[in-house]
């Protein structure tokens, strides 16, 4: 790569991807919206149109040694790579970039070029007393990015864009993949040797390999391919105290997984520079959409599948709200459009439940498992809706952040948060949460719309994905978020369930976190911190509350 | 339980399992090793009868503070109790028992009952510096059991048996286990919900529900359901510093895995007093033997089976020495017999290597990929034998060590050794360690036989499990056999493969394992030790050698 070029200047800077994709979620949806009492303010949310007119604080000085130790082509200092690495894609993110004011900002922009590069850089940033917040496709939706307020030190945003490496053992089926690629890049790169990652989550287009790997990311065909965690054969990840590089072969009994240790760990301990990986032969795909009765029904039958081991590699299965969205959805996002409702209204079915089933694998692998699902679905008093509207979720299966942006145009908010439940308590986690979460809304002042969707499904539970849109509230948008998420968050250990399923912790949900993992887990992490990150500069506040070991 | 009666009495002292069992290789085998040069000693390798007759160490007093805290009932002291877990079932262990000096013993067992008493015992132990060797089953075969010489303070040996709840959800399918409930115990507990843990070691009918974790356990229908690490969703450990309970639904982006961080602990850590786990339902089963032209057309199959995720439960392919013995073998670990020698004549076959092949699903679950496999072995030249000798494989499966009780009696060594390899260096690392591990026979004076197979497959590669069968050499036979397996230790490090694939680490695997994990990694599980232990009394020089955080 080319250093004197910023990086990540492909995207929008104040919200999602490509600046050419259109954001409009379409006038039925609108309509729909109305109709259900979120009052759409065309004017939208506010909006500051030009990145030159974003404020941030001004730079701190950066000690020379840093400087040296990263050398001096691969620093960035100019205002518009600050912004862009000043925060993820949360709600909050995208208000903040929106209102024109971004409280808190690196004061530079290091590219990572390698791992001897990155080492040299951790171990005069913890000489100097320079914070670290490592940098991936900056797709963080939990605030793993931003700087905390109040730090009295440089702050360093290493983006590790330049670490591209591609190495591909086909006959293992496996790759050695730098930590900076993005999904269509380390895709393209494997695809070469007739092979697939396996791994798509809806942020695919702009995160990167280390990110997933940092997070715990699930992709959409997480039940074919499984979670970017059980994908991981082996990683090296650069801390301040040196290269960890995990052992080689993880299919072994050596104690401890240090594979473990290090995913997940969201840059706290260091960054994470290679991961080794398991692919796939590059699929045949399907994708047919069916109508269940109703949100129960439609559960009972992922459970069944999950419980004898025949899930399709995609099972995704929306709640009647979600569905009438969806429904109502005749663009790139929608599975449906005018025609479907017809065909509906003539089987008699004006509700229900959408169920995306997506089949990958070798040709003619899946025909007993279709013909199996086939029937269960049918039992359950499913309607095939066919492939058509199966091939459009797979075509718009990563155009759904796109229509948060559109949301915000409406004046509406919209954001996402996720868990986990066991079968036998996955229906009351479904209500409890749903119910904590409106009469949250109904506290602040909102009127909203919440959806949610059953995506990633094992034998023992399954994931519980909502997405809330609604009108921003008496306090602000950003504050009567805050409001609601804290609900929810209470909620979910209330219910012992986890503050999150895919997303992962960072700072939005370091104090959650910090209750779900009980102390003496909660030491112990902070033990491995100190003893690979002696000085506390690696990614303050995220994932480990402040009060553990960070810069003072 | 009744903590009066001394626990694990219905086991031979001086070696493996039920004292009813018979222990003969049979005349057949007998013949077979004599024709090979192995020189059968009748009289055998030395063997004191009598338990009494062990002379074990004068136990060191256990402060008074340590003993109300266990409760008096609950600590046993006798000669007995104190023989009986000194050892595991290494090769190293059986001929220290068979010499009758036991060189070093726990001063004390202490049975645990609940959390709450091994809280307290080890709160105390660790004022008192006193020392805890967890004791789950007693089948460690790396010596994780045994107490270090030279030691200057007390040390307890932790018996779990006491810890032997069950509670079972039978809609998510998991259960919460006590960590000393043996597998047969284990089973039928869940048995009676219709489920089953699919957990089979070969050290099954002994060993506990907590070794399988502490040590990352591998049954031998692993394929079928995992490695025992990748069933368990949580689990309690009691360390000195407090209980660690892992956080409850484990498919969740939370941040490093405390759960990976406590499996493969192997008591460094705390005692495992919980663990939940993943269960299947009661599976219909049929096992079928077939042999295959050679060990590299078998083991090409198994990659292709393992890479189409169609690989059955079991799968366990022998080298060509390993058949050999196998076919000669008529008692209750024989696949075959004479009538099957007659079999292969007439077809034309009299060498090969033997694969059993395992089913276990729902009925009719797996006629498909039954069909596969059978066009798969039959397009690589393979002979079905067919389901009688894979039956009496599958009712054999757990006779394996007590036929090394068998040889030891004809002044034979055994012993095994297990690794993992990429698919592509499975065949050069078979042939690398096999050379190896005979030219350190040659060089002890050692005359063997080296048996191997594959009996754990992934996508990405599969295990290797070594069995030798030699005499004792001219150092003796301890001395002889640490030279060996020292050799073949260097030389799994030369390749960089796992130092073991499901036996652990203990204390005859630290130091190689301590090169495996880098200087980075194991100041990190060193400082999750200091952090859980800061007294550093738990299992002193198991998992980390006795240069890191022990007991001084």
């Amino acid at each position: 790569m080319n250093p004197t070029i910023s990086p990540r200047t492909d995207t929008r800077w104040w919200g999602w991807g490509d600046p050419d994709v259109e954001t409009d979620v379409g006038a039925r949806v609108r309509e729909l919206l109305n109709l259900r009492g979120l009052e759409i303010d065309p004017s939208g949310l506010d909006q500051v149109r030009s990145i030159e007119a974003v404020a941030i604080p001004e730079a701190k000085r950066i000690p020379d040694a840093v400087l040296a130790a990263a050398g001096a082509d691969w620093v960035l200092t100019d205002h518009d790579s600050r912004v862009r690495h000043a925060t993820g894609q949360s709600l909050e993110d995208l208000l903040t970039l929106r209102s024109g004011v971004v409280p808190t900002a690196p004061d530079a922009v290091v590219i990572g070029r390698d791992g001897a590069q990155i080492l040299a850089v951790l171990e005069a940033a913890s000489r100097e007393r320079v914070a670290i917040i490592p940098y991936g496709g900056g797709t963080s939706v939990t605030g793993g990015l931003k700087v905390p307020e109040g730090i009295d030190r440089p702050v360093i945003s290493l983006d590790t864009i330049g670490l591209d490496g591609v190495e591909v053992d086909p006959i293992s089926r496996t790759g050695r993949l730098g930590a900076g690629l993005r999904g269509p890049e380390a895709e393209e790169a494997v695809n070469r040797f007739g092979l697939t990652t396996g791994h798509f989550p809806q942020s695919w287009e702009y995160a990167t390999i280390g990110g997933f790997a940092a997070t715990r990311s699930a992709g959409q065909a997480s039940n074919g391919y499984g979670r970017f965690d059980e994908m991981i054969t082996g990683l090296d990840v650069v801390t301040p105290d040196g290269v960890l590089r995990t052992p080689r072969v993880e299919h072994a009994a050596e104690g401890p997984s240090l594979l473990d240790l290090v995913i997940g760990s969201e840059g706290a301990f260091g960054v994470i520079t290679e991961v080794e990986m398991r692919l796939a032969p590059i699929p045949d795909t399907s994708y047919v959409v069916w109508l269940l009765p109703d949100f129960e029904s439609g559960i009972d039958c992922v459970m069944k599948m999950a419980q004898r081991d025949a899930l399709p590699a995609v099972v995704r299965l929306s709640d009647r709200t979600e569905t009438s969205l969806n429904l109502a959805m005749s663009g790139p996002a929608g599975v449906a459009g005018a025609a479907l409702d017809a065909y509906l209204g003539a089987r008699g079915r004006s509700d229900g439940c959408l169920m995306i089933v997506g089949y990958e694998g070798e040709p003619g692998e899946n025909a007993s498992g279709k013909s199996d699902t086939n029937s269960l679905l049918g039992r359950a008093g499913g309607i095939r809706l066919g492939a058509r509207p199966g091939e459009a979720w797979a075509r718009s299966r990563f155009h759904g952040p796109y229509l948060r942006e559109g949301l915000l145009d409406l004046g509406l908010v919209v954001e996402t948060f996720e868990t986990a439940a066991p079968w036998s308590e996955y229906v009351d986690a479904y209500v409890s949460i749903r119910d904590a979460t409106l009469a949250a809304l109904e506290r602040n002042g909102m009127a909203g719309e919440l959806l949610c969707h059953l995506s990633h499904a094992y034998p023992d539970g399954a994931s519980l994905y909502f997405t809330l849109v609604s009108t921003p509230g008496a306090r602000g948008p950003v504050e009567s978020w805050i409001a609601v998420k804290g609900a929810v968050l209470e909620e979910l250990l209330e219910l012992d369930l986890p503050v999150s399923h895919h997303h992962g912790i960072g700072r939005d949900h370091a104090a959650a976190y910090a209750r779900r993992v009980d102390q003496v887990g909660l030491e112990a992490l902070d033990a491995t911190k100190r003893s690979v990150d002696p000085a506390g500069i690696m990614n303050p506040g995220c994932l480990l509350p402040m009060s553990f070991h960070h810069t003072p």
